[in-house]
């Protein structure tokens, strides 16, 4: 079990990946008081946030704080889908090969400013510990969920003389499909997690990340328990 | 004679340094058109913010942006003297030596930040050059104006498959006393740059940033033309 004595920063979205990294940091390392931060970046729907909150509670956080950098649409809105007033979402299905590589749900640079924020929050409240929740992924690749990111964002932060902080990823290896098993041993309602690209009332069920969340929990022989606009299988 | 054919961007902050550069970008090196990037980040005085804008002019920039990240304040606001409601700015003569490491007027992880931010804003606007005005520090230190702060970012922005931004930093090497002369010799109209960290009028004259000024400014046998509040010599 890892030891963390002092207070952790956890990076939660509200998605599947970073509430299972919750979870996992609150019950299997040992740790002083975890932290919680959400951005609100102009998504496309609150409900993201909303479960973030319902985590941060669930877990047992001491703090959630919940940053408004709505800035960012402005900042790369035409090139990104995932922002109000970006481009549509595309389907997965309809995404060329080439184009998962970097595909149109990718925000420019956006883990960096998430991590660059989440350290400079992290050390003005003297917490030497940062976690998020890349993983291992499936169906497409962001650059800035790599091993080889994280380790050049930890050799950056550990030039700082005072205060370093250093950014984890315990889950970055798992697919996830492991971190669907890995939430059901930690009991992770999975029902207050959100997913999905698009800004409807029920998730789509067929936009990349959809696809790639009702995949894993195929994979593990579940049923996803969140209801879905539309089930093609 | 640096070569960039495309569209270049520069960070530019209104102060001595990154107006400097501005120029020294826009006459000494061959590019496109040179689009400039200032933040407000809850600075104690806008005056800066009105030179960024003055400079950006008087350069020829072809565009110039104001990025409001005025929720950095919220995000470190105790932790650093540089924002509105943070703590007094020191006067250089009170820091002790080990102090000037990590002064108070350190903004925490602030360029990993702006640096991140602006990395996205050229990645959207498809340019892949970005300056920014790092120099070699006269009186005190910051670990995130150091090469190997910048070799670092730019090891992780490399990663980016798609569009890689690269950072550059001509002046890094610089002391204050050379970006004035290199200044004065591009004609940079130094009345229109901002330094003092303190947010009256008139330049205080007696915070770390005013006192690195004003020797520079002795130390190239010119007058800084900027009035002060006071001046010991």
């Amino acid at each position: 079990m890892a030891t963390f004595n002092n207070p952790v920063l956890v990076l939660l979205s509200g998605g599947l990946d970073s509430s299972v990294l919750l979870h996992y940091v609150a019950q299997r390392t040992q740790h002083g008081a975890v932290h919680t931060l959400s951005f609100n970046y102009g998504q496309r729907h609150d409900r993201e946030l909303e479960c973030a909150r319902w985590q941060a509670s669930s877990a047992g956080a001491a703090h959630h704080t919940v940053l408004d950098i709505s800035f960012l649409a402005g900042l790369v809105g035409n090139a990104t889908a995932l922002v109000r007033g970006g481009r549509e979402v595309p389907d997965l299905a309809e995404l060329a090969p080439e184009q998962r590589a970097q595909p149109p749900t990718y925000v420019p640079n956006r883990n960096m400013i998430l991590i660059a924020m989440a350290a400079a929050h992290a050390e003005s409240a003297e917490i030497h510990n940062l976690f998020y929740g890349a993983q291992a992924q499936d169906e497409y690749g962001y650059w800035d969920c790599t091993k080889p990111f994280l380790d050049g964002i930890n050799a950056v932060l550990s030039l700082n003389r005072a205060a370093p902080v250093r950014v984890h990823a315990p889950l970055i290896a798992n697919s996830k499909a492991d971190n669907v098993r890995l939430g059901l041993e930690l009991g992770v309602d999975f029902a207050q997690t959100w997913s999905c690209y698009r800004g409807g009332e029920l998730a789509c069920g067929t936009c990349p990340t959809c696809v790639e969340r009702l995949n894993a929990f195929k994979a593990c022989g579940r049923r996803d328990p969140l209801p879905y606009m539309r089930l093609d299988s």
